[in-house]
């Protein structure tokens, strides 16, 4: 893997000290990732790379995982230090950085450590690692773009299996497991989720697959993604089974229409919640307004939704490097849900859609 | 699945209010699994379960996840009530339980959602949930035992059926998906982690599988487990190919006496620190004390690791119920690593362990 992780090391460095902070806390977790090649194991243990204003990196692991760190990429950035089983490694953490005043700390640091932190550095705030490294992370660069166009393709080519294979008399559950496969199969390093919603199921947006039997007549909303160098994907598409019902592919259409307004809409300079705008307005006027229960979209990188959200209230802007779905969806409860997602990159020339798998309401057998 | 979820919920209610607390906020996490059987997937918006020590449970879930939450077992047992992305769930939190100074928090939430938390109820303390949850949570009823009993006789014959395929001329990375894939087979829901370490790799016991080859001579630590029910297994042997270096033999045979120290030392009523102690002398006396560079075990249920943690400073009873790792092990960096793991399981009569694949050396092809 070629990231700069000097470049990406020394720029969070330069945006602690610009924000205020004395450094960052960041435990185990995409952060750790981007900015030290580090996919450490999420544990009880802490680890944690702390990265001051005005000194050095250094990575704090348990002394069992010290092997692993010093053999990652994070191994040739970094100083390790580890502690063993008997040791407090908040103290470390304390003795390390304990003057400052205010530090950021992984998004997703877990709780019990945080709350240790807190404890050990008593006098000190702390805020999400967000606020500094976002603005970095959301700004992709030639190489991730590159990682997040290779998964959007093996996720295309997923889809036209799934379709191929066909899904009648088969279990949610069954369906989603060949998914999984089919990701690993056509390029994805690992599966991720797969969400397979059938009949009625199809109108619950993050619908857990179950036991129930696909049959004619059936809409299905499939929307899946993996992982390909880190790098995520995160496509859906909605398939009628056996027959094309005439208020289906009405609702279909206008779904589709909310997408392609959307993606129309992007764009470097325009505001992130704009883009939810484009695609309410489609289905709003179309009566459906109630029925487009979540947002428009979430930023896609080494986490399936990270910043910048496409939501109203953000009035961020889009800018080049920026990548996204674009995911509007109507759901009818008891009945049936209608959802369409493509990743988009916004580049200096305009939006570039990273899934091309036909959005045309695909029957399917 | 039985679980008796009723009186999971009204005993962490007892307890919550017995510690002094004004109420538990449980995001997606074991905590919320073990108390309302809702597994909910781990995202940026707030999931909650709002256990309050003076009021009904609630449930807080984002409107596109409330048909999720409501068919899971938790539509049975608490009120849900949701909001939608223009919405502030942290608001939502407040009016519910605002005029608390209290509250435990998952040991797992990410940060970024205590530390909205912690702002949105600012004079209130915050503690991790563990001290409230972890004392019936490791104190494991029939059902949990007999989920863990599965779990572990299904790894035993992954570890038979790993034996059985050979390892010579595989890389360690395809050794790792073969036990994955094995260990669905043989009875798990999912595969969780599969570490394989060898020759000098076996001295790093968080050892992240690569693409180093197994040849005749080496040592590999096998190291996996997995969910059945969402209880999990975890097991570890090493094993020697093509021959018996008689060093490693003289090695593993320490850690297996170590191992069985540990084993004949756990009981009810025994503090957890002298299992480790048991297992530590033995290591030390044969002159490498050193080499053990981690605690003995830790407790395993809903997640890999849990209370209660065989380590040396741990002095809480062993109690029936509870179940937990042992595993020492002895590492020469650079050369070659011996570890034995087996899950224990503590009864009235003292302990059973719930691994019975050999724990004779083995020489496989």
């Amino acid at each position: 893997m070629g990231h700069d992780y000097e470049g990406r090391l020394s720029r969070a460095r330069e945006r602690t000290g610009a924000g205020g902070l004395d450094g960052l806390i960041l435990s185990p977790s995409p952060d750790l990732l981007y900015l030290a090649g580090y996919d450490a194991p999420l544990l009880e243990r802490l680890t944690v790379l702390v990265l001051r204003a005005v000194a050095d990196p250094v990575l704090i692991v348990p002394e069992l995982e010290r092997p692993r760190a010093a053999s990652s990429r994070a191994g040739q950035l970094v100083e390790i230090r580890s502690w063993r089983d008997t040791e407090d490694p908040y103290e470390l953490v304390r003795r390390l950085i304990g003057s400052g005043h205010a530090y950021g700390v992984s998004d997703r640091m877990w709780a019990a450590h945080l709350l240790l932190l807190q404890e050990s550095l008593a006098d000190a705030k702390f805020v999400p690692s967000s606020a500094v490294l976002s603005p970095l992370r959301e700004r992709k660069d030639e190489g991730e773009i590159e990682l997040l166009g290779r998964a959007g393709q093996s996720a295309d080519e997923t889809f036209a299996r799934i379709c191929a294979a066909g899904l009648e008399g088969r279990s949610e559950r069954d369906v989603a497991r060949s998914l999984a496969d089919m990701l690993v199969e056509t390029g994805h390093d690992t599966a991720a989720f797969t969400i397979v919603g059938s009949g009625p199921n199809a109108a619950s947006p993050h619908h857990e697959p179950g036991d129930r039997r696909i049959h004619v007549g059936d809409t299905v909303v499939l929307d899946f993604g993996g992982r390909v160098g880190g790098y995520c994907s995160d496509i859906t598409r909605t398939v009628v089974v056996g027959e094309r019902p005439a208020e289906v592919e009405e609702i279909h259409g206008i779904v589709r229409e909310a997408q392609e307004a959307a993606f129309r809409t992007a764009g470097p300079g325009v505001p992130a919640q704009e883009v939810d705008r484009a695609a309410r307005s489609v289905i709003e006027k179309a009566g459906y307004g109630d029925a487009f229960i979540h947002r428009t979209g979430h930023g896609i990188g080494l986490e399936e939704h990270e910043r910048p959200y496409i939501v109203s209230g953000n009035d961020e802007s889009l800018e080049p490097g920026m990548c996204f779905s674009i995911e509007p969806g109507i759901y009818l409860e008891g009945r049936f849900g209608v959802r369409i997602e493509d990743i988009v990159a916004i580049t200096g020339e305009g939006p570039v859609r990273l899934n091309e798998a036909a959005r045309d309401m695909a029957l399917v057998d």
